[in-house]
């Protein structure tokens, strides 16, 4: 796949935009606001020059003090270089802004964390990092957002090399983090356990299904198959192509399945579909195991209808509103930075992802728990503080928190 | 001089920082806000997805309507990379920020701009300028701040001619507009001119000192002599050293003078000291015109005590808030910001620079004109709406504004 990718194609007319949504974005949907007044000389002599230079003489000698005396300690940088936005695609920075906006807005409404949009003109995956680990002193966070795969994965990985903050490409890990959740407390309700027995599907091998994928064999799932548009990714297929491509080959698909998806769903217990949506026939659902599990998360259009899947399935979840089970990234990010910042991470494990999950699925207790209500609200006002607090807590016990002058001196996270 | 400086050193024990001071700057100066509600799924559908896709196809089909559907007409990124801070010098990006969060702030709270503060993490030039191109997609113009010189002339004149919104160096054209203002005043209230006869020496070359003269020279003063340490500039030592500095050389001096700061003021009717301080004696500034003006804006220490200075000069300012006077770049970049995004104008021009110092001059008249009153204080509500109006209006006049989809179809700026 080339890593400079042009931009889709540009419509000729404009697309139309729905009065009550043009009204909420007109203008832009943030605005950056100052916490100190400034009324008089005595004011500015305190926000700015003189009294600013002793703050910043203090934060060169004692660098760590930059979390209590700056923005840092409360703030996110959400970045797009605009690849892979939503269902549109490459649509370039400009028009990745309203999205990022929009993400900012849902940190800050739900979870009180300062976000901030960073949208780049540059695709090749070395200069984003170049660029995010640039612009990273004054971030206590970086949510990687819309960048398209496999670049999204070297963007990732070298800038948690780089960074003592947190990077989190919410695409991959907040997909997954969800997904693992509701397949908590899916299984729960059936009877069945996220384990060595359990036998999953995953349709669509991009940024979501890789993440997806990893983080349930990470949970203890050994049985994960993954399916593209070319049939079973098997680690032969996989040899042909990039190094998480071929990683996930060697990792999953344990009983040397090959061939169509048909062959991957026989017998299986879940099936998770983060495709490009309308794939999955009735007769293929029927050839999965009584009772099964089926999360059709393509957007707008799911992988299979809803309606036809629940004749057949235990659980269903997707990810459009209008149905029961939402599978919705807005459960984990607002809440996931939130614990991060509140403990001055330094870096997302893996053991914070599971968490993060356990979390998420915890708030529904077993005598809730129904075939229509596996997941909780994103409006669910337990859910950020239940999240947050996993999060900080797995954070501290690994150690993966930055040393001294942390935020946990300052009383100003808002909730 | 190196390209690649390090960091100042660093002091073994962290300074203290005054209570008052600190309870402005515990936890930040800025947050980020939303500008709309999420309090339930229809809401989420209107700022997120899937309301937002429309807007975001619309800004690709027509990428003019970013700037009026996201923040970027009303967003200013204020970018440093800590090398040259206040009077602390190279402290680096993480203690640049509380500066450069008071001046977003500043922004915010006298002209309505969203301010943000970028401090970057690199030192390169060359690469800054590819960073700042980088993110400037979500941005409507870019303050760079406290930029060492002659790094600062490299990042500026490349991204003028690299971006399509204004790139404002406000150590340099912000004190040059200011002591323009302010010197415009000064020859008035003399009965004096800004012109060929005014004989200017200018203390102190680097970004303030280049700016001013260049300014200067813009307004029509011919007759100005650069002074640095080793005396005054001339085209012969100027060939010596890096491209600004050989410009300024052979811009400035008509007279060749040679030599020592002394010969430079002999029959001086203006001095600029924008130097590190502390360098005019009286005998000095003995050599000068009678009635001469004295601007002395080295901080905190100006070059030469103000009730000395006044003993002998007509006009007598500084850069000290706690004297008459303030020359202060507050007087220029929150209304040089709000009317260049008024106006959508995609660029700064010596005119615009010119007018923003009329602007401000304007606002004293006649018979207000005093020794003690040549310059408005940051405080004057009317300041920022006469510069932003000019500015705005030069900007349209020149026609160096975006088309279409402009910001004054937008009603959101906030004052």
């Amino acid at each position: 796949m080339s890593q400079q990718t042009a931009h889709a194609h540009r419509p000729a007319s404009t697309p139309a935009i729905a009065d009550d949504v043009r009204s909420v974005h007109e203008g832009g949907k943030l605005e950056v606001t100052a916490k100190a007044p400034v009324r008089d000389r005595h004011d500015l002599a305190l926000v700015y020059t003189p009294g600013v230079a002793q703050v910043s003489a203090a934060i060169h000698a004692q660098p760590s003090l930059a979390r209590s005396l700056t923005i840092k300690h409360n703030s996110v940088a959400v970045v797009s270089d605009g690849s892979a936005v939503l269902g549109l695609g490459d649509i370039g920075p400009a028009a990745a802004m309203p999205v990022m906006e929009g993400k900012a807005l849902l940190l800050k409404q739900l979870a009180g964390v300062d976000g901030y949009p960073i949208c780049l003109d540059e695709r090749d995956p070395d200069r984003i990092v170049d660029i995010v680990a640039a612009i990273a002193p004054g971030f206590g966070g970086i949510n990687l957002e819309d960048i398209s795969a496999p670049r999204c994965f070297e963007v990732e990985g070298k800038l948690r090399k780089r960074l003592d903050i947190p990077v989190f490409h919410d695409d991959q890990h907040g997909t997954a983090i969800v997904v693992l959740a509701a397949l908590r407390n899916a299984t729960r309700l059936l009877g069945k356990t996220v384990g060595p027995a359990l036998r999953v599907v995953v349709q669509g091998i991009g940024a979501a299904g890789i993440a997806v994928s990893e983080l349930l064999l990470a949970a203890g799932v050994s049985d994960v198959v993954g399916v593209d548009r070319d049939g079973i990714v098997t680690a032969r297929r996989a040899t042909a192509r990039d190094p998480i491509f071929r990683r996930l080959g060697k990792r999953t698909n344990p009983r040397h399945l090959a061939g169509t998806v048909d062959v991957a769903l026989d017998g299986a217990d879940v099936f998770v579909g983060v495709s490009a949506g309308n794939t999955l026939t009735e007769a293929q659902l029927q050839r999965m195991a009584p009772g099964a599990i089926v999360f059709a998360m393509a957007n707008p259009v799911p992988e299979i209808d809803p309606e036809i899947a629940r004749r057949h399935a235990g659980v269903v979840a997707t990810g459009r509103s209008d149905q029961p089970n939402q599978i919705n990234n807005v459960l984990c990010f607002p809440g996931l930075f939130r614990g991060l910042l509140d403990a001055g991470a330094t870096r997302v494990t893996t053991t914070t992802k599971l968490a993060a999950a356990a979390a998420i699925a915890g708030l529904i207790p077993g005598d809730e728990l129904a075939a229509d209500h596996v997941i909780p609200s994103p409006f669910d006002e337990r859910v950020v503080p239940a999240v947050a607090r996993a999060v900080a807590e797995t954070a501290r016990r690994e150690g993966a928190v930055a040393t001294g002058g942390g935020p946990q001196d300052v009383a100003t996270a808002r909730r």
